[in-house]
């Protein structure tokens, strides 16, 4: 199978490009390094980068960048950098993709468990996760050629403990169990689904 | 109590207004008719808006406009209807009205049914639910002065036939349900919640 992987130059993407390459051709997309690169905040740059890929039977989606800052510093400004990265930068690469994909192919993007359980400085996450996870539902109606949808909505990552502090009640999701979430999504059948892997 | 009603000159807003201006003062906000006018694309006139407004007690906004059709027209442009006016548009009014909100005020933003259900070709209102719906529920944790905030999510409403054909499996929720769903928000004690008036 052959498996991009936009933000494999992350905390995410590193562990499932190194996961998913045992057995598949893995595709690794930064901004500045990996074998491609994208901005998703740019459809243009998205563009390109399908025009450069060619055909794919995979896309999983970690890069979702978001303002994380005091609620008193949020305005519509702060706010753009979640409603342009995570939240339209995956709508895009899904409404593009779906023209390059291979038939049967499927599209994993990223959330979080911040979509029904907030954290202060972090509601800018939250509105791009509720999105996306309410894409997700709807496009798995409307893909075409048993193109596939879900996301994976972990809680923080053993992999991230500079987050911990803000997660007093969260058990860090291993990223074996991250990796899990995303085979399921990725070699499984399932559709509009939200995948929590805890 | 002075409830601000945005939308008010819309389906939804005009009922809701006539309702309770029985025992409130009500400032109905239009487009272009209405007691005041505002542009919730625009925070330069959200801004203006408030200024005009004066101290107030509940806001209720029930302006969402998105872009309903066929999925394979939909690109980012089309997505971006949603984006700036039901998602970006009522997270605005809240970002910008929490400074002239009075203490103990509360804010009820207007989502809907399709964040859990999808329908063909409303892809763009469930992702602006999905977001307004988590916005909610963060905001509900950052807001000073106990303001509250909530949203009323109905499935399709019995004063809009137009739409029954694209909901054949719901009830459309009556009017006096839709006002008892916005009566629980403005009245009420709650915040952080999805008040689902059916
Ligand atoms: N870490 C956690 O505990 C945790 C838990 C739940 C959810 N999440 C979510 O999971 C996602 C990834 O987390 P992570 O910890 O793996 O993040 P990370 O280590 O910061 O990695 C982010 C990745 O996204 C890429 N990226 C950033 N902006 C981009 C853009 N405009 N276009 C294309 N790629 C871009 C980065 O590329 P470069 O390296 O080239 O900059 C990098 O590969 C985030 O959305 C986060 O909210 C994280
Ligand atoms: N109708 C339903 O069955 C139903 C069911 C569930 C959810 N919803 C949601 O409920 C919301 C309202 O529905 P509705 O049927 O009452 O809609 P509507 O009759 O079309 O009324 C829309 C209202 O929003 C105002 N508006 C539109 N764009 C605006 C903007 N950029 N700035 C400020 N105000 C703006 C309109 O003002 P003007 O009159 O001046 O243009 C009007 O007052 C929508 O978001 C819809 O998705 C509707």
């Amino acid at each position: 199978m052959k498996i991009v992987i936009i933000g494999a130059t992350g905390t995410m993407g590193k562990y499932l490009a190194n996961a998913f390459e045992q057995e598949n051709e893995v595709v690794r997309v930064g901004t500045k390094e990996g074998d491609l690169q994208v901005d998703i905040t740019s459809t243009e740059s998205i563009t390109n980068l399908f025009k450069a890929v060619g055909p794919f039977d995979a896309l999983i989606c970690t890069a979702g960048p978001t303002y994380v800052g005091p609620w008193k510093n949020m305005t519509d400004k702060e706010f753009r950098k979640g409603i342009e990265g995570k939240l339209m930068g995956q709508i895009n690469l899904v409404l593009i993709g779906q023209h390059f994909i291979n038939p049967k192919g499927s599209f994993t993007l990223i959330t979080g468990a911040l979509t029904q359980e907030p954290v202060s400085n972090f509601a800018n996450a939250s509105v791009a996760n509720g999105a996306i996870e309410a894409f997700v539902r709807a496009a798995a109606i409307e893909l075409e050629n048993e193109i596939r949808i879900n996301a994976v909505s972990p809680t923080v990552i053993e992999a991230s403990p500079q987050y911990f502090p803000f997660f007093p009640n969260d058990i860090p999701v291993t990223m074996q169990q991250l990796e899990f979430g995303f085979s399921a999504s990725v070699f499984g059948a399932n559709t509009g689904q939200v995948i929590k892997p805890y």
